[in-house]
């Protein structure tokens, strides 16, 4: 039974700016003062930063939602070569994006109240605030079929797994900047699981319908189930950051169950809520009840926009490891890949 | 230039309820206040009656969120047996849990404040206020494994798409209540985008782990493309009612895009908003720039829990249409799907 | 300690639809499927029934959002005068709203995506998608000043609270659809906790501007404190039903804390949530920490848009009340108000 | 006509996250990327950053949600201390936690999942994740009942606007770091149009309810409209950052209407969304079509917890006024509030 005075121990540290901060300095003050949002985002640098200093601990990133066109392409790149994710999960459409930078193309700041037919005649898509000339689909997409044909020549009649898919992408996009090209590089896994449904789709497209076309891509809509799997089955704990929700969070969720373990650690950043029974909202109260994410887990939920709120973890948990930090991820130490 | 008396025509003429109304009185007088979420339901209600008796029109429905587990299985099966709805994009989850009633499972009525740890212990998964017992699980799992063995026996090395694969299922199953037995019956196709990313994914698992396994299923990731995208390109026109948003609604707007169609008619019900740039909540308008949705497209989205508001579209538009409604689907009647 | 079995005891009945309903008859089978927004929506009308049929039971409605100009002028007139609501708690825009129809104004359908800047060339209003020119704004002040003056005149230097005021204003508006006519006739008081906040803010500005003003309208701030906690005192249960949320439902669950009752009954209708900390948002557990609702209290909020959900919930609890249902409010039969 | 290529000027430059980081330098990389919430928030920091450089310009803070209990005390406090702040408009909830720590009691850091009941039983009292001892709010009501008692005894009859009553307040409490005593002692007005609807409405009710109560305090409801609209006219410019929404939103809004101004600069941070029709979440496009905001008026909305948001901002803007930074607010160099 919980005592009275044991529920009244920490007076809340009111917020001081004075002068200049690190981003780090204000959110250790968002932990003291420890309330709502701000308290919620503290835990989550906290969480972020147990799971990188847990040596045991292998780091899922679910990725849904356009943060990679939105500004973000670098800063996950940054963190695959660094070894602070060591799996990304995440929806086609944030892929797509990095190939198309990749291959020359490029997003350009817009505006959300502007005239979308307008946009519509000059070719030019919409995602909110950004904008993406379609000369820069389409030239990806070329480049995409020429791929498409070399991975299906390579590969005869092998089906490949998502992950498998990307990496053999990684391996033909020669941009050192590329979340492709770096993951393909440091053989780290990315996997798509509803990897038709974006432009990798309308290229399978546009590949499968010529005449002339010789050997079809081959990806398996199953295989990379056995691979992920195995992934949490042989590290010791695993944790995950979430941004948004959707198929990324529910794939590394069913991974953690179907491998038996549960999740250690777990970071959401999402605006869902769990009244509408939507999986991107459901509270990870609700996750130990199916075994994904173990009762005594560190985890938090943060309700914010992730272009906001994963820079400053990230920011914060960076400036808390120092400069002289290393990591060698588990599944990376233990060959878990075999590559 | 609109003048200004062109801009107050229109009196808000406020509700009045006296006594009994059906549904659809009701929303008629949504439609004479014509404000905030009552005149974007009354709108949805308008344009799916509009589809409905457009015989060009193929109707797509979208399907995230845990809708069938909570009370939608019969409502949605019902509109596939009576030809109101043609094609259905979902997420795996939902047919999921179509399946789990198939094999004799059953959903519970539960609540969202309880100890997930007591369900953990009791073996019951809790999908916000909704309960599942494990078994039920266990049990769909089992059978699921038979079907994979039966359908990978079958098909002899041959990649299924998911709508095969949906199909496929259907088959197999005979609960005449189901949604997949319906739309196997009516050669309705489901598509499942991201079909790995649901209990399908863990069957698969338990299908291919086993030492003595045959023959494996296959489903190939990107073929079903090529079938969406067909449909689309045969139908006239098409109309799409998208429930939360994610992969399915995704996954229409880019058949309707790579048919170079986009669509005509689209009802979106979801609670996501624009401002964090993700798919589910972005506006129609924004789909103008892509090509997805036509600029004269009839259309509106609806803020609001699906739960609540789809029932009234249907209620509301299964009452104008009256009993002696018949609709034969376009991509039926022309036999588009070559069945 | 909760058995297993208990926990199963309901499957989740699903939804159908085969022809025309009442909204009852809907709101009922989302009782059967009992889950997310269709439940809470079913238990609100439960509720709300409970209320009406428990005789000693007060019930407030606390209004805050732009209901009454966007089509609930008149619903919430007649359930004052069908004595199906004791006592309104309200922000003053919506009073001001009902006022400038009662003086020959109106709202106007208009549309949420329209160029404001012509708007304001042109003295046009928005609120989201209902149009007020300003000139019935200005027909509403120049009767104001008028009223004020008499009221002024009246009163002799006597502080009004805002329950006299509304009241006075009441008297003096010949409008029978009006809330504040209607109010007045049946003495049902409506408060206005922040009444300067709207436009009887500016009309008072008017009125206190003038070279010539003999006496200025008193409204005192604090007044109507002791008349709503008085009700509160003397009911022997209170009920609330919340549109919105902000400072009406603040006043309603304080009045009940500061009578020592705390509700008997709550319905909260709202699209705001619990994290970022605000009361709109704040769970009914929350209230119960504060001894504002009861921990037994019958209690639900439902997430959704209140133009959508509360004529609902009104045609629902209507249809089960039928024709010959009477009630006599216990503050009237008491006579409570001393009128 | 914007041409094409006018409209894909500015690609986004993507963030990067290499070392430590003043909060500033990372608010800066979000402006180049300039996408989703992190473009909102880098153009508030821009704004908020104008209106204090203006020195024409009269800064309004408006006040809504728990966020004085939060966290944000000593950051409002020395936001005022500092002349970064001019006017503030608040919930009366906010002012009163401040005088609950003026008087000695405090807030504690509590949790969101907890058992209200217990709480109820321990007489502790929750807002979301923070714990108020009931002993606090009595030891304060008790200081407030003298203090009323001292105001009325001053004042002789005399009605206070709720400006006068939080200086008066103001000057009788000792506790250096509370806001209240910083505005007294600086002249910053604290308006609380919707004063009752807090705790110093309860204190009323026990000030008011005693049998030898000789005077009773006045506080007139209308007369801060004639003081707010002042302030407005008399200030060349106006300008306001808003947190939450709701009466104090919809109080500087009105000011800047009724002084026939309009606001030149706005910052709203919310979590409100515009569709349901409320104040809070309308947009401040809506906003120019009354006038309260002016057409070319610099302005955005932030998305998100103001707990997280509002400390960013000022963090940020602090960083680029540097140390030497020093301003006179325009109402007080031009002692508009004459005293």
């Amino acid at each position: 039974m919980v005592e009275r005075k044991d529920i009244l121990q920490e007076p809340v540290k009111h917020i001081k700016i004075n002068g200049e901060l690190t981003v780090d300095q204000l959110i250790r003050q968002f932990s003291n003062s420890g309330s709502f949002g701000a308290g919620r985002l503290s835990a989550a640098c906290n969480i972020y930063e147990r799971m990188l200093r847990d040596e045991e601990c292998t780091v899922f990133l679910a990725l849904a939602g356009a943060v990679v066109p939105a500004g973000m392409r670098s800063l996950i790149a940054d963190l695959i070569r660094e070894r602070l994710i060591d799996v990304v999960v995440s929806t086609g459409a944030n892929i797509v994006h990095d190939a198309i930078e990749a291959v020359g193309g490029h997003h350009y700041k817009g505006h959300w109240k502007v005239d979308d037919y307008l946009l519509y005649k000059y070719h030019i898509y919409r995602i909110y605030d950004i904008f993406v000339p379609e000369e820069d689909f389409i030239k990806m997409d070329h480049k995409l079929v020429k791929i498409y044909d070399s991975i299906a020549a390579e590969n005869e009649g092998k089906s490949l797994s998502s992950k498998d898919f990307t990496w053999e992408l990684g391996k033909r996009l020669n941009d050192p900047e590329s979340i492709l090209r770096v993951a393909y590089e440091t053989k780290t896994p990315i996997f798509l699981p509803a990897v038709r449904d974006s432009e990798f789709g309308y290229a399978y497209l546009l590949h499968a319908s010529r005449k002339n076309v010789n050997k079809l891509l081959k990806v398996d809509a199953f295989k990379d189930v056995l691979e992920i799997t195995e992934i949490c089955k042989r590290s010791p704990k695993i944790g995950m950051i979430v941004i948004g929700g959707g198929v990324p969070r529910n794939t590394v969720q069913s991974a953690a169950l179907a491998s038996k373990k549960g999740l250690d650690y777990a970071v959401v950043i999402t605006m869902d809520r769990a009244e509408t029974g939507g999986l991107s909202g459901s509270t990870l109260a609700e996750t130990v009840s199916w075994g994904k994410v173990k009762e005594k887990a560190d985890k938090i939920m943060v309700i914010g926009d992730a272009m906001i709120i994963f820079p400053l973890i990230v920011a914060s948990v960076i400036e808390r490891l120092g400069e002289k930090f290393e990591r060698t991820p588990y599944i990376q130490r233990e060959n878990l890949l075999g590559t």
